[in-house]
């Protein structure tokens, strides 16, 4: 089956904003094996929207156009889609319903331009069973046309939970398929692809696709097949294949997030966690605790920015700060171990360094930055020298420190003594 | 002047790359006044390419099309091109020079693949006027038509070098635009939207676009006309307007984010600051210090995840924790004001939530956050009740109190004392 995808709104074509829901849907379809013909943007007017439309309906199997559904003048998708098929706007009482029972538990006021989000073309349905988000489907000449919201978060829930499901049920012969996703830090996609050269054709059925995500390279592993049981024998293999060639740099794995890796280790060892940042002014803590639980091996974390609160704050000696200087070894080894003797913490995690545009010092660039680890056992740091700009350091460095934990439990060598 | 975008590529496709291409080509033309009707991402397909590019010459006034330029077997844009517009391909020298000095200095062998790159469709020339890179112009029915490479660093240098002073200079009837994004929180899209019902027919050339921003959400103001001096003034007048209508609700402008208002603000007031952050684990302070320079009014933060934390580092009274809880304005309130005797700060700023999805209690569901402000003057705090996942309200809570500090320095009422 071989689909299009539109997407609506002129933030699209202002390049205000990337064209993330045309991604996501192209890569969804993709991986469980429908065809995408194109990928559309338009803007918010009637005329191109449906001429885009039009075209596209004479030509695939299916159709999903995003954006353009909700409240505001410039959402014309639903009243566009009417005029093209013909088919009138009804008043869909499950959608009412939901909203007047959404304002009803908020307190919050009746507003006639709400009306509009209950307005559906005859015949349609809607995407989302429970009606509590707008998103309909409608089909035309035996071809389901589905229109989702412009929010990629809600567009994303939808994409997998309803329009994926309805598609397989759609598709006349029955293909399975499996993925894993091995997400990799501290290698570049060019590496991984010369170390997977020619392992996508060691497997029958296997693809493999790489996606940066900042700071990460995610490697996604996609077999396709008749047999169920087969697709997951051969995925199992391939993991196995891909592990072997790029497993070094492999952090977490499908769902599982770097700050949910460190989480389960912290507790599968029964150690807790405090942290000493700087230059990460809190990023690692943020981290941290966007895993529920962190507060059972999360004790506390200091942001200590100026070095007066690393004095205070972490009990690091004045004459460290003085001789090695604030971005140094030295002062994060003093901060972790200070953080973990205050904290009463079994490891203590630092960071200090120089995010930059400013701040650099001869011999101490811009993206120099000191990782410090403190147990009971002993204490390690390491120079990091990274590129970007700002945000990018702090990103670098909150997600280096972080591994320090990963691979301190992993037994890296690095950490011998600690 | 109206033009298209056309990507191609089977990569953009199948979701494994964003079409950066398309986004930075509408960006630069938008910028620049020109209108961008769509952008187009096709596979590598020559039928689907000479479709596209038949429909987007015979609607536009020009039209860019990036990759399919390359050596390989499914670089097809340039036979396709010749195809289309019935102009044979012929042999340029200058690129077989330039290729075959850059084997030469290289002592690489020559490869009759790379023969390929130097056939241009007749009447094409070199967009890049040194011949150095691939990219070629062909001007079909007095439109111009530009092929540039897929390599995102080569496109975006000869778009800004070549494409967009070739389009201006074409440009027989000069327009200009200007914009003005105001930023808003605490408000709904739809209220927004109804606040500003008809606006938009108010003044000449102007539109308004709505664009959701978690948690923000953007009014772009777009004024376009024929004199350069009155789109400005249309513009300031639409600003006045629109501030009428919801500034209440603006909290920063264009290229402003809440954390640099925040900071140039405690800069003019030299003011410092201290967090105390529970349920938002280090995200204010890495908010806050994702602005440059930021250590001169940034004076430490504190993530007290645990009840001990809160006691031993901002000395919060056992008994104001045990009769209260550690989610109460009580707490909030001693935490900011802990927080701000302990560092030495001039401001104090807490959160302590329940940022889910568990740790509810009867009367305190998820979403509870109580924020406190703390100065020398006294301290205040408040209740919120955010609705989301874990992500959001921690989100929430950083930007709410964030924005506490922003209303505090508008001289809210709210903070009337402190």
């Amino acid at each position: 089956m071989r689909g299009e995808i539109i997407t609506i709104g002129d933030e699209l074509l202002s390049g205000r904003v990337m064209n993330l829901n045309g991604c996501y849907a192209s890569s969804r379809l993709s991986a469980m094996g429908f065809e995408v013909g194109s990928i559309a943007a338009v803007g918010d007017d009637p005329i191109d929207i449906a001429n885009v439309l039009k075209r596209a309906m004479a030509r695939s199997d299916f159709v999903i156009v995003t954006g353009g559904l909700g409240t505001t003048e410039d959402d014309i998708t639903t009243k566009t889609v009417s005029e093209v098929l013909k088919r009138p706007l009804i008043l869909n009482q499950v959608i009412l319903d939901n909203i007047k029972l959404f304002l009803e538990k908020r307190n919050l006021p009746w507003n006639d331009t709400l009306e509009k989000l209950a307005l559906l073309p005859e015949g349609a349905s809607l995407v989302d069973p429970r009606g509590r988000r707008c998103g309909f489907t409608v089909t035309e000449k035996g071809r389901p046309l589905f229109f989702l919201p412009g929010v990629p978060e809600e567009m994303q829930d939808m994409m997998d939970k309803c329009i994926i499901p309805h598609l397989m049920a759609l598709a006349s012969h029955k293909q399975y398929y499996a993925t894993r996703t091995l997400k990799l830090f501290n290698v570049t996609e060019h590496h991984i692809g010369s170390d997977l050269k020619g392992f996508e054709r060691t497997l029958p059925g296997l693809t493999v696709g790489y996606y940066p995500n900042f700071p990460e390279v995610h490697v996604v592993l996609t077999v396709r097949g008749d047999d169920q049981q087969e697709v997951q024998t051969i995925l199992s293999r391939a993991e196995a294949g891909a592990m072997e060639r790029i497993g070094a740099n492999v952090i977490a794995r499908d769902h599982e997030t770097l700050e949910s890796v460190v989480g389960r280790l912290l507790l599968e060892h029964k150690m807790t966690l405090a942290l000493a940042e700087s230059c990460t002014g809190g990023l690692i803590g943020h981290r941290i605790t966007e895993v529920s639980g962190s507060s059972e091996y999360f004790e506390r974390g200091f942001v200590v920015y100026s070095n007066r609160a690393k004095v205070e704050e972490l009990n690091v000696d004045p004459r460290v700060l003085e001789e090695f200087g604030a971005v140094s070894g030295q002062t994060a080894e003093a901060m972790a171990e200070g953080v973990r003797r205050v904290s009463g913490a079994s490891m203590g995690l630092s960071v200090t360094g120089i995010a930059g545009p400013t701040g650099a010092t001869p011999g101490k660039p811009v993206g120099t930055v000191y990782i410090g680890l403190a147990t009971e056992k002993g204490v390690v740091s390491g120079r990091n020298n990274f590129s970007g700009k700002r945000w990018q350091v702090k990103r670098l460095s909150a997600h280096t420190a972080l591994d320090w934990i990963r691979r301190y439990f992993a037994g890296d060598p690095f950490f011998r003594g600690i």
